[in-house]
């Protein structure tokens, strides 16, 4: 293991948190908070702590094993100091509840403890869906934008961050390819805030919403959420720009050269849309009543499920009171998570798409055991160690969240609770069903529960592996070869 | 498709049910009960449609695809004409509730519509315990058994009707085989049935709960079921006389020849035993209270456990009002199952080492990319073909179980009912939590629901293949080839 390269590379992301805390120090400095002292401590001990990685060290090589380590360690340290200005202004009542934050904003999960959130120093609030944002991209894409590194180290810090099956380069160079995603992901979110702001929702709000609405991420600076929002208006502009961060980034590099045609006939596209098309058409006429109307009911089914699909979060109704099939429809959803190369969480459409047509596969296989199948996604038939490492993804994500659920009932919550409060958080959605709920928080889980919802929110976010490698004897055990 | 061939086999299985009615009318007529005369209908039906199987074709070639449907066809088949007898005994409201219960009966789940069972007629009552004994080893076993038939063709039947992941033959011929798995079987539950009569358990209930326990699947006789016996000694024979019938038979196999040592040395059988200690150990903790002891604590614990992992389905408490913990530790023993190669249902302990082991397989794969590892099994390496059909079979289980709670949210039932209730069935458990908790039933479910849960039932039963392909259009569409 090259400890040097870790630890260098480790420094580089402090260095970047801290930098990545200005924004919010700026907005505590137009508002004239005095409460903005409390992101100082956490800038200098980042500052501090990021010196160590000041001096690339001679031997730049890391392997799998360093790289997905670095990851984990690298998510895990962010958490711990981003938790420390929630820490300190005082909004919150233990460190556990302010990590699980933290970790929630990181992870685009945006589920909250708070129950207010109004009441919190603009900031605060600020960092808070700030979070989301940059988290959505991924921090190491961004470290990968701005320092030059080889290629194969690069894509193994990619691989480990970037969702999706396949870790595809837009480009040749891996530095570029992080600069064009962060380029669109940029702009995304600038239109998103103009046509917020155009639909009479204040600056700030448009801000921390559009960052909430780009990591797919959830958390709003309203007590009420988006519901907050009489407008229309508002909740199709959210609907649609949440789909859209929803859809593989490498569709609009296609777009930007040209190449549309290429990027509406993508396979995963046309699966999404057509997920998202059933269950809207299913949760209208399940939840349909005349006192509310076609309309409104189209538009809330439209945003309940742009927002569950995208993983995002966002509420405009308390769906927790739908009926038991419109409710499971949203469950299934959050299973299925967004495409593949977005913000969004969940196993992922491809992924989805694979394990269809590889169980498809084997039914034939059983029909006619001599016979040669090829499964294709894209056109291109995908190699059998692919099919066979997205089985094993499906098997270790229900295990993750069989032991989420399975540890969390040694507390006093009901069953739903405990299976909705686990998927929500591995698949970084936020809010479940029962005490979960979009009216309700998860102030109410113990330490423990706490963190061990935020391991789910961290696995689900870096696609498992990272997570269970940091907790697996076999990364340490080749240590001393 | 040869269809001859499948109109002769399923002649002889509809021959063959007629033929296992006769216990049960000697049962009502022992007891001189009038309404013994339900059978004869249903026997007579039987005898004429099996005079289709009375010449054998020519030709006798089958293939896959004719195996499983014929199984299929056969379980469906044999549920329609066994559920007469319930339908004209008059003691069931509807013929689903006929079809529900002798599908339950068949395939070993034990679920019942029944709120009460004492005031049904001998007759009826042993032919609904008598389904477990034959649904548990199979009835296409025994056609094996007592017909002669090359070996490839009855492999491709074999292959669909007997549990686990791999059908191995005991010995070279397959008639053998059968003949040998039936009769440890019968020998296995004529020492139950002494060792209950000597615990003071009249002879017919001794019968009737034998054949439930025989082949793992949880009818009774009494109302209260097992609770009715207020005696540790019946609940520990139960109990040990369950995890017997858990073991792969293919083991008694082996004692019978004298390698008891391989015996013992078997990786599933020490799996198994670890799971089930470990399990009685986390309840008897988490359950113990002073005012109940240590001692009936442990009992409890130990019949609920192995009533669970070989997914029989007796109960002896109503363990759906124990902790959470309790009960979330009873989930997953429902979804593990017993051994490969018994009566049990369930994934089966053999695939959760197989996908435990291919699961720590990619994690290492993740580490060392281009490290080359095996995966072993019973000291033997696993070909990479059986790994994917095991990881494609956990996809598919979650599946049924997925669309199983999906459709069932349709209906009123909440969902912890609904999740257990397909759980259950789809494990052939029988109980589950909440609504079909121990001391309920299935009754309240509606016509379509009880379709549902049924074929879920023979889902579980043909280890979910035989009834995919029943829906499949691939199994139709080569017809015209």
């Amino acid at each position: 293991m090259n400890r040097r390269m870790v630890v260098f590379l480790l420094g580089r992301i402090l260095l970047l948190e801290a930098a990545l805390m200005l924004p919010s120090v700026l907005v505590g400095l137009i508002y004239r908070e005095a409460i903005t002292w409390c992101f100082l401590p956490a800038m200098g001990a980042l500052g501090l702590l990021g010196l160590f990685g000041i001096k690339k060290p001679k031997d730049t090589t890391i392997y799998a094993r360093e790289g997905f380590l670095t990851v984990a360690a690298a998510w895990v340290l962010m958490s711990l100091f981003g938790a420390v200005p929630f820490w300190l202004c005082g909004g919150f009542e233990t460190f556990w509840d302010c990590l699980f934050e933290i970790v929630s904003g990181f992870t685009t999960t945006g589920a909250s403890i708070l129950e207010t959130v109004e009441q919190l120093p603009h900031c605060i609030l600020f960092w808070r869906s700030f979070s989301h944002w940059v988290g959505g991209m991924g921090v190491l894409v961004f470290v990968l934008a701005v320092m030059p590194m080889s290629e194969e180290r690069s894509m193994h810090l990619m691989r480990a961050e970037v969702p999706g099956p396949v870790k595809g380069k837009l480009v040749p160079r891996m530095r570029d390819t992080a600069k064009i995603l962060y380029a669109v992901y940029t702009v995304l979110t600038v239109i998103l805030i103009i046509l917020l702001c155009a639909g009479g929702m204040p600056l700030f709000e448009s801000v921390c919403h559009a960052f909430g609405a780009a990591g797919t991420g959830g958390f709003s600076v309203k007590n009420a959420g988006i519901k907050a929002y009489d407008s229309t208006y508002i909740h199709v502009v959210l609907s649609t720009f949440m789909l859209l961060f929803g859809v593989n980034f490498s569709l609009y590099h296609l777009i930007l050269i040209g190449k549309w045609r290429a990027a509406v006939r993508s396979e995963e596209l046309r699966v999404y849309g057509g997920i998202v098309a059933t269950a809207v058409i299913l949760i209208t006429i399940n939840t349909f009543s005349a006192a509310h109307g076609f309309g409104l009911t189209l538009r809330d089914a439209y945003f309940q499920v742009s927002s569950i699909i995208t993983t995002t979060g966002y509420a405009t109704v308390n769906f927790d009171a739908w009926p038991g099939f419109s409710k499971m429809t949203l469950l299934l959803l959050m299973v299925f998570g967004a495409c593949a190369g977005s913000t969004g969480g969940g196993l992922k459409i491809s992924r989805v798409v694979i394990l269809f047509k590889s169980a498809r596969q084997e039914v034939r296989r059983m029909l006619h055991p001599r016979a040669v199948t090829v499964v294709r996604m894209e056109g291109k038939p995908i190699q059998s160690a692919l099919i066979r490492a997205t089985l094993t993804f499906f098997l270790l994500y229900i295990v993750c969240l069989a032991t989420g659920v399975f540890l969390l009932s040694l507390g006093q919550q009901d069953f739903l609770t405990n299976f909705t409060a686990t998927l929500a958080c591995l698949s970084n959605i936020g809010p479940g069903l029962a005490l979960v709920g979009p009216t309700e928080n998860y102030g109410f889980f113990n330490g423990a529960s706490k963190v061990l919802l935020s391991l789910e929110m961290l696995a689900g976010r870096l696609e498992l592996f990272p997570i269970i490698l940091l907790f697996s004897p076999l990364t340490y055990r080749h240590r001393s070869k």
